[in-house]
């Protein structure tokens, strides 16, 4: 057998799990066939399988590395002191996160936030998955945790507000968000970010806040 | 024929949308057929075809009763001067929405956030949900773009962002939260309050900060 480089591995591998995506972003993860992610990448089945063993590895494999690269992200920015205000974090992660997955096209549109909402949907009744999902989701919201106790440190933050909600509530807004495109069709992070810093910069009424108009 | 009253016409049509949302939570719109509503309901073919003609008119029922109470309650905000604060509308409103369909179980879960994401599924691939779902979606982005005016015209909030852009990202943050609910189970309205009431209350620090427009 000829020695295959590391560098050609994983162009395969990424070559692979990016067809899957493709397959599981337009028909759902449960309608997709093993023999469809073959069509779409257009390798022999000797190929393909000796990467993956099926689809429960490729959609685990697709979520671990979605969630990795997130989560790794926001542990980097809960180790700055301060940590970047909400609005860049939020559209730093995503940008790059979609940018990284850019080529991945279904219907003329981005796949990723189809993606998404397909996995959510496997997930509600694939126990596997949602295990998988939970504990990414967990990783990712503790280091969201930690971002919100710097903003507290560094007095950016009331103190009074339990950390894990905020960072169950800068989670919710990226998913919706996520959810949004997939339902409505893709949207500059810029809405997001604007958004963002729109709420993130409110006062409170009577609060020395002058009245216009 | 006996002369039925309107009480008990839309006490059955409201037991019928109950079981078919059941059905749709639990197996998604796609899985689920006219006879498993029918079994759901223990009702004859008959009974409930006298309200609906099938899944689409179910689908399209439930999807306009929810987005219709949601986009009035967000127009009644509207009208208020200064609007309630993001945290308070958000947690009343959506509240609300999840009280009003507390009854409804699956698998001893709530099932309304496991319908919502069922739905957004079968949007992925019917034209006519989505059709429907992006005309309501429409009326609630421009109800919270109202309400958004309301803060920058009372000066609680920056004038120099686009009402539209936070009104996407209010309603991303009520979607998310929905989403994670599916995913990862129940939790009260109370966090997404607290989150949103610490994000919206954030000074200081670069572009994120508290300088109104």
């Amino acid at each position: 057998m000829a020695r295959v480089s590391q560098e050609h591995l994983d162009a395969r591998r990424r070559q692979i799990l990016d067809g899957a995506a493709l397959c599981f972003a337009r028909n759902g993860f449960h309608a997709t066939s093993m023999q469809d992610v073959l069509k779409e990448v257009d390798l022999s089945a000797g190929a393909v399988y000796r990467y993956f063993s099926g689809k429960e590895e490729l959609i685990g494999a697709i979520v671990t590395e979605t969630l990795g690269s997130v989560r790794e992200a926001f542990e980097e920015a809960a180790r700055q002191s301060p940590p970047p205000p909400p609005d860049e974090l939020v559209a730093s992660v995503l940008g790059r996160t979609l940018a990284a997955r850019e080529s991945l096209v279904v219907d003329g549109r981005p796949a990723f936030p189809r993606l998404v909402v397909q996995v959510w949907t496997e997930t509600l009744r694939n126990e596997e998955l949602a295990l998988l999902l939970g504990e990414g989701y967990g990783s990712v919201r503790a280091a969201w945790a930690r971002i919100v106790e710097g903003y507290q440190e560094a007095g950016m933050m009331r103190a009074d507000v339990a950390p894990d909600h905020v960072a169950r509530t800068m989670i919710a807004a990226v998913l919706g968000f996520i959810a949004q495109q997939s339902l409505f069709g893709p949207a500059p992070v810029e809405v997001l970010q604007d958004g963002l810093r729109a709420l993130t910069g409110m006062r409170g009424e009577g609060t020395g806040g002058s009245q216009l108009g």
